[in-house]
């Protein structure tokens, strides 16, 4: 780049997040961040920063404090917001579901007064494959219906969609790219980033590693008699590094071209059942993964895999980790 | 009543929160309305109370001010929640999408988070037809597919019925009713109250009676080759002395039953075009209302009218005003 560009990156000490600031340093960005360190550590940064050899600002801030959202904003010049902050549990946010509308809902309101009150109106959004619902076709397009979301923590990322839609119709000088990640999963070949939630996770994959290090004693695998090759689920896993370097994607797409605000899938394109994922994670680490095998659970989705064309055309990016690489990492 | 009951009504000054609160007051309720006042003057509660003779407890307070709001329900002993306060003209919010997320959906977070603080889950939620979006069939039950909305206050309303449907599954408490009302129009049989919003105003009815008394020059009709008996567009008009009765059928309502979430239409279930609005306003009123065929605007539905089986069976509720009173009152 000609001359040093600075990115606001919120949730910056997440599992994505962190992972993104890694790969944004290295591209040569500024970064500030902020985090309000509920679900995620700031030492985080401190890996960053050994990884990189870079400095990352940061201030641990809510995004529901919007008096110093803006104080921050006002005291840096500041080119980009890459937007990472949210809650993110799917079964909490069923049981707590105010306190998701107002964390995720609230917070991007917040931050986008602040990015308005200071003249940035370039952002990056963390979306998600589950504002598609059920799918209705495989793989699945941008342009497949949203909305028909079936859990608390997805309609707010829907929710978030429409509203930054709203306000790129109204405001000609919004460019927003949302990007809809699939099932996010491993981590940094230095083994030293990764997914740390400080809360109860319910995600598969640091479930299969817990299992595997004998932390849990087994994975329990819900659905084994549905529509797919070996009757258990369906998902695209992504490495979190391919989900990084989507995002540099993003911000150089959005110094070419004024998209207004438009979406894309960040997903391998491959479709992998629960049970190939042990499989592949007991051949990569030569451990083994004992699991039980539950009926199905109520809304869980049987199949949902990416068509990531747009991407690949429009953005210049695809997935280059593989499933072996993913569980390696990990 | 063999006690008497309080009701807590956000936008008590406006159009149909004033009506409603002449209603409540007649039934034996004790009401206490909070208003910004942004789109409404607390005069109109001075004639609600001249009208029935007995008094309201008003507080000039903004939903978006939650700490006050939570002073005010700390104060009182409130039994129903009625919550009309809303952003709600269609053209503004497509112009600033950002204030009407805003103002709706934060102003009910911060009420639903001060009504579970007082231990207060019962409430009647004003949603809108809007929710339905382009119908699919005609006369709209309430299990019309919701959320392919056209606007962005429509919008606000799809998403608020969305978050208090999550509140009622996670918290068993929560006894809500949405009413989704038609097209409102009409007054007090008093004359001392009606529509007089303190912004410009863009809905049918108070303009065809400004163009009536020569305060506008004529009346545009957008649209006048529809598939519909005149070639203009069909609304179902209720009167707000019908919405207001509706309000007390729901308290009644959540009473006897413990409902979680529903819905229901307040509508008349007749659909009117636009021209039989104007002819049967020229007839009862004996004045001329000059009017204008422009081309079909982009957006607007042709037809739009409710199916109200469901608020007569299970409310016991049925809209009594016809066209012709509609006309008079205002």
């Amino acid at each position: 780049m000609s001359k040093q560009k600075t990115v606001f990156v919120t949730g910056g000490t997440g599992y994505i997040g962190s992972h993104c600031i890694v790969d944004l340093l290295n591209e040569g960005y500024e970064v500030i961040t902020i985090d309000n360190l509920t679900n995620s550590r700031s030492g985080a940064l401190r890996r960053v920063e050994e990884i990189t050899g870079k400095k990352v600002t940061f201030y641990q801030c809510d995004l529901l404090d919007g008096e110093t959202v803006h104080k921050i904003f006002a005291k840096h010049k500041i080119d980009y917001v890459i937007h990472f902050a949210a809650m993110k549990a799917v079964g909490e946010s069923m049981q707590f579901p105010l306190i998701y509308y107002k964390n995720n809902v609230i917070g991007t309101i917040n931050l986008i007064e602040a990015m308005k009150a200071n003249n940035v109106y370039q952002m990056v959004f963390s979306s998600s494959c589950t504002v598609y619902g059920d799918p209705e076709h495989l793989p699945i397009t941008e342009d497949h219906p949203t909305g028909a979301v079936t859990n608390v923590y997805g309609r707010t990322k829907y929710l978030i969609e429409e509203m930054l839609k709203d306000l790129s119709r109204a405001e000609e000088k919004w460019n927003i790219i949302a990007l809809r990640y699939f099932n996010p999963v491993g981590a940094h070949p230095s083994g030293r980033l990764g997914e740390d939630p400080t809360k109860n996770f319910t995600n598969l994959m640091p479930y299969i590693g817990q299992v595997a290090i004998g932390k849990k004693p087994n994975l329990t695998i819900f659905g084994s008699d549905y529509d797919t090759p070996d009757g258990t689920g369906v998902r695209d896993y992504i490495h979190v590094m391919d989900l990084a370097s989507g995002h540099v994607s993003a911000l150089t797409k959005l110094d070419q071209e004024h998209l207004k605000f438009k979406t894309y899938n960040l997903g391998t394109g491959q479709g992998v059942s629960v049970l190939q994922l042990v499989k592949a994670f007991e051949a990569v680490t030569d451990t083994k993964v004992p699991y039980e095998l539950k009926p199905r659970r109520e809304g869980d989705i049987v199949s949902m895999f990416a068509n990531t064309t747009l991407a690949k055309n429009e953005l210049g990016w695809t997935a280059k980790y593989s499933l072996e690489n993913m569980c390696k990492s990990l």
